[in-house]
């Protein structure tokens, strides 16, 4: 396949790519790396993006973060790149994307496992997760052509225990293979509509 | 109790307002009529309103609304009033709100059924439901003095079948006096961080 990967410079990102590069072939697309440049707060951006890539089989986004911080400060200026970014910035990479995608292709994207046990602090990652969840829910209804779309719902992964760890006091750490899988079962598989929550 | 309630001349909010009213002193808030007017899509108007309103016991959200049309030709620019609205509108509401709410008093946010099952055309209500319960469960972590946050997620309402029952083909009913009641639960009860599901 043929698999756009915006993000894959990322904790998880990095992982994902390395668990499909073998089998598929890849276009990186990041903010300043990649193979192609893209800043997914930009439609217009955006839409350069899968011109420049073409019509693709599969799109994954593992890009976009959000305001951790205490609650009792926050504002929803605090809010915004995150909702610009994950949150919509997401949501038009399927808006915009789905002319790039291939009959059966698959939209694949990320959220967190704060969309259902948030930590201290991430009320802001809360909202964009919840978000994303279900609007994957109701997208994947309507997308045409056997056209999927999936979210993978990770928990702390391994390999953000240095810098996060102390940020999810209890929280189990996620082994990588099983975020990589997640992201294979969305991608290879056949499944449509799914939160798939790498988390217990 | 001194309750400000947003949007009680909605649908929903008509008969919360009517529950309430008799052993609760109410203030109705709303775009162009009630005792305050307020735009929620601004902080500043919300500020304004509850600067009016002085401290009170409960504020409870009812307004906001969100796009419904087809996923195919839907934009990001179709998704943005409510996103700012029934979004970041009540988000704000609780961010600026909570230094004008009394020690134990509560917020009530409203999200709704298209977070869990969205009906086709319904991607952009589920993604700002979703993004709205999840937001709660995460403030209800962080707010101080006994202060407490719920959502209520109606399903097709009653008093809105006649309008919108064609939307939601095989969707139950809702009796209204459940409806209220789950607003009453969380104003009158103990609960917190809870997303009250009156649909089944």
């Amino acid at each position: 396949m043929k698999i756009l990967l915006i993000g894959g410079n990322g904790t998880i990102g990095k992982k994902v790519a390395a668990g499909l590069s073998l089998q598929h072939e890849l276009i990186f697309a990041a903010r300043t790396t990649g193979d192609i440049q893209v800043d997914i707060t930009s439609a217009t951006s955006i839409e350069e993006m899968f011109r420049a890539s073409g019509i693709i089989d599969a799109c994954v986004c593992t890009a976009g973060t959000g305001y951790y911080g205490p609650f009792d400060t926050m504002t929803a200026n605090d809010m915004l790149p995150g909702i610009e970014g994950k949150l919509m910035g997401q949501i038009n990479l399927v808006l915009i994307g789905k002319s790039y995608l291939a009959e059966g292709g698959s939209f694949t994207l990320t959220s967190g496992i704060a969309a259902n046990h948030p930590a201290r602090h991430g009320s802001c990652v809360a909202t964009i997760n919840g978000a994303i969840n279900s609007f994957v829910l109701a997208a994947s209804q309507e997308l045409r052509q056997d056209r999927r779309i999936n979210v993978v719902s990770p928990g702390l992964v391994e390999d953000s225990a240095e810098r996060y760890g102390h940020l999810f006091p209890g929280y189990n750490l996620v082994p990588m293979v099983k975020v990589v899988n997640a992201y294979k079962l969305s991608i290879e598989g056949a499944i449509n509509g799914k939160i798939l929550k790498v988390f217990s």
